[in-house]
């Protein structure tokens, strides 16, 4: 069994926000919490709260709550975020290059190192300090440079063959915005952001309100 | 109650999901399908499946499955995906150019209809066949024309106020990518991507990944 499984997906799924709420927390000067304030703040319960914390060595005493600083330093170690990253996104449209242009990442140590595509009116050109090369040239970049995460912003008809080749070229972690699942090995971690899903399911939404006035 | 609030929200998340399934089985020309055989595709158990279009009021026939193309249609129906929308982009920076830009849900009708922005330099600019306007004439565009969906891609620090303003201008609906949870009344729909939680979540993985190899 490999140790990312013993902790469920939904746990680890919690944890980005505890993160980023302590963050908003320790721009606002707040030294201490409870799982009852970020509780409000989350919307999970408290006793949720306590017990995800507590899955990984709890952080809190009791009566006394959270060090807002030092739980939000711990759940970067957790995350990995005290570590840097290199990146390289393939297909350089739209969202790749939106993703290599958008800094709301930085704040943890994400650097992507290059960008991919098939396109040569794209190939040469730097989006910040990025090159977007050839992706006849990945293979070998791969086997050259340490990249950690490829994300994936291809059309879904190529999102797979590309999953293939990065994965034999040793990537074991994809982020993928192609608009369609991936099948990878069980070594290789998946995390898709499939904007089509979340847009129809805010549709569904929408026209139940309509409904719900009429 | 709203009806919105009868069916549960992981049932509404995974409807997007047997869209696209079905999608990809009409395209190879399939015509009828199974739980069975939709399981195999989605990951979700025949069971779920089989329960989650209960929900709706079956479509199956016992023994013979689902007919392809008239379960992809009801759950256009029930998404809403039948119908045309109209979007705005607040927030015209990379991820809001990009959206603007996407084709990846056009395969629905939604129709970005403006984009509004304070930066001078973008404003008066064309996206397709959207243009960038003065964020201060937000508020008389919502009154006078027809807005179903609201994109939030601002900086987070002024996502709130920008909410607070829309949804008092009659918006119901907001795909919210700045990364901060918005409050809004229970009557308005939220659907967050938050980019960076999916990346953290991916890079603890990747750290269980190699922890798992040491």
């Amino acid at each position: 069994m490999n140790k990312h499984e013993r902790i469920s997906p939904a746990v680890i799924k919690r944890m980005p926000k505890y993160y980023r709420y302590l963050g908003e927390l320790t721009k606002s000067g707040v030294a201490k919490t409870s799982s009852r304030e970020l509780s409000e703040m989350t919307g999970f319960s408290a006793s949720q709260i306590r017990q995800d914390l507590n899955n990984f060595g709890g952080f809190g005493q009791q009566g006394f709550g959270y060090d807002v600083e030092n739980l939000r330093n711990e759940i970067a170690k957790i995350l990995g975020l005290d570590k840097k990253y290199n990146m390289i996104i393939i297909g350089a449209g739209n969202i790749g290059q939106a993703l290599a242009n958008y800094t709301g990442f930085y704040e943890a140590d994400y650097e992507v190192v290059a960008l991919f595509d098939k396109n040569p009116k794209l190939i040469g050109l730097s989006i910040r300090n990025a090159l977007i090369k050839d992706i006849d040239d990945m293979e070998s970049f791969l086997k050259e440079e340490k990249v950690d995460i490829a994300v994936i912003c291809t059309p879904k008809n190529v999102s797979q063959q590309i999953a293939d080749k990065i994965v034999e070229c040793g990537i074991r972690a994809i982020w993928n915005f192609a608009l369609k699942d991936l099948k990878v090995p069980d070594y290789v971690h998946v995390e898709n952001v499939h904007l089509n899903e979340s847009l129809f399911s805010l549709t569904y939404y929408y026209n139940q309100i309509n409904k719900s006035k009429e």
